[in-house]
């Protein structure tokens, strides 16, 4: 079986029709790129995911890193593709090139990016990591520091971790509890215990940069007395070369549902009386220089879980149309052949909620990687600003709708596959596996939660809030205008008149009522701000096809925009309405999970 | 970490208060029985299930068995712990007391059997497929098979399979192709090859008696042409001592997403020149012998999936009453100790979706094991006849609902464990792995749906429906006659008004449009279906617990009352209205998954 890895039609689609990304080409940034080097740089990712990370995507997987109490070993063929990412210039993708980037926009880069993490599911994170890393580096480091680690780490030569989560402290950084005392050449000494820091030991590159939050020795309680520092596994010589071992120990490696492409590790700071660490920028900020990189992690995340959906969905696809099985309930011949079993109506509801999921996810994805370059490259001061504004409040979105919703979808492809997606015969078991992650890391979904109800909807008197319903209404007028459309543009006005009635409702009652009762349901708002996101992009999907269909496109072309005006129709019929429900339980202020005591459990 | 495997106490509930088990050994052949031999059984199966299978659990999980192109492979304590169930009696707890049975009733052996199966998890397939195929060789057996195959069964000697899927024939087993030629001596000589059969190779027992489908020479084609035989792995010497091999050939194990501890076979039958097998019954009448299996194994599934579901809740809930983390919205002082993390309501809203996902599942599934025994075992032909009506239209919910929640409930214990519980340090990802084949096997969501819809509610002149409609009906009445619940039966009843105009919708579409649009959205169905029986039960359960309420129980009593009317509220706020949505897709005759095309995807 060759199941597409991802519908290519597809990404393009988003990319030129969607969000007409060929426009980029106009900022300077990006001028000397085009339409053609756009896509000369996601088909190289796809021949790289194709021809490094799809063979060994299994291997990986039943062969999970191990750890003998003195090295991590996991299969060499993880290097091989890695480095072949790194000689492809993929492991930079944005950045300058001045560092060694492609400078690409961040949209194009994630599309890029989605064929390799597809295929090399979980191992792109050591790539992904490093980039992460050095760029909050870059951002807040000082020019040595940069020199130091980030030019190596650009191209590939050292890998980066981030090392936040403590035994006692993950949702709750607050109570963080690593140490760090000055010494007296300006260098500090860290101390503590760290866990699920992904990427944490192994011997894919010379160095491993950690940036490790800790706190300096009478600093003050709380997120208020948080450090970041650079704790390299070794520290370097006088000429930058790689010298003896910093105090930095691996205490053992997590065994994961998924996401086995990728060690997650314990490690222990400081044993032999602390570990070599170089502050960044300046004392107790080091939960803010986290944070600020935040948006991007979130967005990371929401497109690994699409992107896992979508290349489920493609599988799962494949399959339907190629396995016999069964036939219709209006068949009265028992002799007659087995028909394909996407003939079978319940397996076509079950693609088009993929498709419905993973292509609207995938949207909301794309959308928050050209905000985040927008806020940067965008040419006024006003355009910048108006797009920081929509991506603050659609982050704990981004994040959360496609984390929820990816692992949905790969359930679906389990199912359409039956028993045989139940085994390793196909890797859409895998595929769940590895996205069941996402709702929990960098801020779960409860979390991202209460950022929005609590954070971002009143932010700024309510300014993101404001800026993203002008942007559903110019949606719904744009699809009031084309007859076959209308009634979408119906429905999705009526879903904005629920949000805005529960979104009234909530603030009221923050004010007015205990405000842990207040926020007690916050999850069901998020899912009903997620629902009436994607079914605005889902809209925006379905004008672009309905202008397409007027021109009369060839065939192939003409079945791709139904397709898309179909998984539209799906949306809105049978996961849009459901917003009613939560909208009634959140005006409602309905008590139940709040009234519940633990002793009544 | 010490969580309860089960609540006790909940399971003492559904048992004495919500179903009144004790009344049944006023029944002839429960006449030995009294409340306190049936939670001995149940206390021993609490211990075999502790001291054996609990230590093992994981070791099981990550030691699947293993195929060298020979034998199967296993740890050896899945032997040992098997043996320990088969001598405590538990092998065989509804059996005649004449036959080494325990003569329970099924609903008292359901739960004796959920402390093994929640902690034996797969492993106890073994003994539960044994059980189901002595059965049925005791049903349509000659005397002779019943003596030679079932009581070395029934003691452990010999364990059992169900051999029904071809590579090309799952859900559509008409298409089988394995075939049986008569020989001179009367057996058969059977050749074909059988995919997924659970236990079909291993050491376990002395021999392995395979019931496997297949079609004899000159057969009509369909479901009408197949036949059922005995094949066991040895053949028999003329005094029953196991004599040579049969033509039986291990091809190989399936690696499955979960249920390690229950291996999953590839069979070859007749490599060799066939093999042997005998026929059970008459010729051509096989699947319909299966199909009459088919409710107990249904309710096994349900069972199976409502029992993984209730000790991923109890593992989580324990978890979230130790563990601290985060403070509370309202918390003013970022210094103040963290809370256990079930403070948080977001947490206490996963945990009451466990507990009404869970505990409603194991509600519905023994009220299946009581409705079997009632129309075997009840006074009169008139209530014999009533529960197998109840019973069969009950079947298809039965079998989906715990499968659907279930790995719903589980997916909800790893997030209320956030990061710990994506990793083999707790059981729960384990739990949501190998409850994810329950919406699989034994006929699929979408299967059963068909089932209920086109076949179960129309049925003698929808007569199930009917008596089902009443049981809603004393419920509501019941429930209205109890001021606390006052407005569930309302919102129960309105539900009722639903299901009834959403039945008749589609049955009126079933007869004046094309059928397979007509039941195209048939899962749909099945879901509002099922979410009014589990409202239904929950509102039972509620009456339990008020009238238990009124008569001022001592605190524990009190709590676990208490939280058994919040886990109702639950439900009705958060689950049940989703039905709306349900119906009008249905109502509508929503053709978005109907008109999908292939090509548009």
């Amino acid at each position: 079986m060759s199941a597409p890895i991802l519908c290519d039609r597809d990404l393009e689609f988003m990319l030129f029709e969607l969000f007409d990304s060929e426009s980029l080409t106009r900022r300077s940034r990006y001028a000397e790129h085009s339409r053609e080097t756009f896509l000369a740089s996601i088909a190289t990712a796809k021949t790289v995911a194709e021809r490094y990370f799809l063979p060994i995507r299994q291997k990986m997987d039943l062969h999970q890193p191990t750890f003998d109490g003195k090295k991590v070993a996991m299969i060499p063929e993880i290097k091989v593709a890695l480095d072949a990412t790194l000689a492809a210039g993929l492991g930079s993708t944005t950045a300058d090139f001045e560092l060694g980037g492609m400078q690409l926009p961040p949209i194009v880069a994630s599309v890029a990016g989605a064929y390799l993490s597809a295929t090399g599911s979980t191992a792109m994170g050591y790539l992904m990591l490093t980039s992460a890393n050095a760029s909050l580096i870059s951002a807040y480091g000082t020019p040595e520091q940069i020199k130091t680690w980030v030019e190596p780490m650009r191209i590939g030569r050292f890998a980066g971790t981030m090392a936040m989560t403590e035994p006692s402290a993950g949702s709750g950084l607050a109570d963080l509890t690593s140490s760090a005392v000055k010494a007296d050449d300006g260098t500090y000494r860290i101390t503590g215990n760290k866990i699920y820091i992904s990427g944490g030991d192994h011997d894919l590159s010379e160095n491993i940069v950690h940036l490790v939050l800790a706190r300096i020795k009478g600093a003050p309680k709380g997120t208020k007395g948080i450090s970041l520092f650079i704790v390299p596994k070794f520290l370097l010589d006088e000429d930058g070369s790689i010298g003896e071992r910093n105090d930095v120990a691996l205490a053992g490696l997590f065994h994961k549902m998924g996401g086995r492409g990728h060690t997650s590790c314990a490690l222990n700071f400081g044993e032999q009386g602390g570990a070599v660490g170089y502050l960044v920028g300046e004392e107790h900020r080091g939960l803010s220089y986290m944070f600020h990189m935040m948006n991007e992690a979130r967005i990371m995340v929401g497109t690994g879980a699409a992107t896992t959906a979508l290349t489920g969905y493609q599988y799962s696809l494949h399959y339907a149309k190629e396995r016999p099985q069964g036939r219709l309930p209006s068949c009265k011949d028992p002799l007659s052949a087995p028909v394909n079993i996407i003939e079978h109506a319940d397996v076509r509801r079950m693609l088009l909620a993929q498709k419905a999921y993973s292509e609207g996810a995938m949207a909301l994805c794309l959308l928050g990687s050209q905000l985040v370059d927008d806020s940067h490259t965008a040419e006024t001061d006003a355009a910048r600003a108006r797009a920081k504004t929509l991506l603050d409040i659609l982050i704990p979105v981004i994040k959360s709708w496609p984390s929820e919703y990816g692992p949905k979808s790969n359930d679906l492809a389990i199912q359409v596959l039956g028993g045989a997606g139940y085994t390793n015969d196909h890797p859409v078991e895998m595929f769940y596996r590895d996205n069941r992650l996402n709702p929990i890391h960098e801020g779960t979904t409860g979390i991202q939660s209460l950022d929005l109800l609590a954070r971002k909807v009143p932010m700024n008197n309510m300014m993101g809030y404001q800026l993203l319903l002008e942007e559903f209404q110019s949606g719904i007028d744009a699809a009031h205008s084309r007859a076959e459309l209308a009634d979408l543009a119906e429905q999705l006005s009526e879903a904005v008149g629920i949000l805005k009635t529960t979104t009234n409702s909530l603030l009221a009652a923050m004010m007015t009522e205990n405000i842990d009762m207040a926020l007690s349901n916050s999850v069901k708002y998020l899912e009903l701000f997620g629902n009436v996101v994607i079914a605005w992009l889902w809209l925006k999907q379905g004008i672009v096809a309905t202008d397409a269909l007027a021109k009369k496109p060839h065939e192939s072309d003409e079945n791709f925009y139904r397709g898309k005006l179909q998984a539209a129709r799906y949306f809105y019929s049978f996961e849009l309405p459901q917003i009613q429900v939560w909208s009634k339980i959140l005006t409602d202020l309905d008590r139940s999970a709040y009234d519940m005591r633990a002793a009544w459990f």
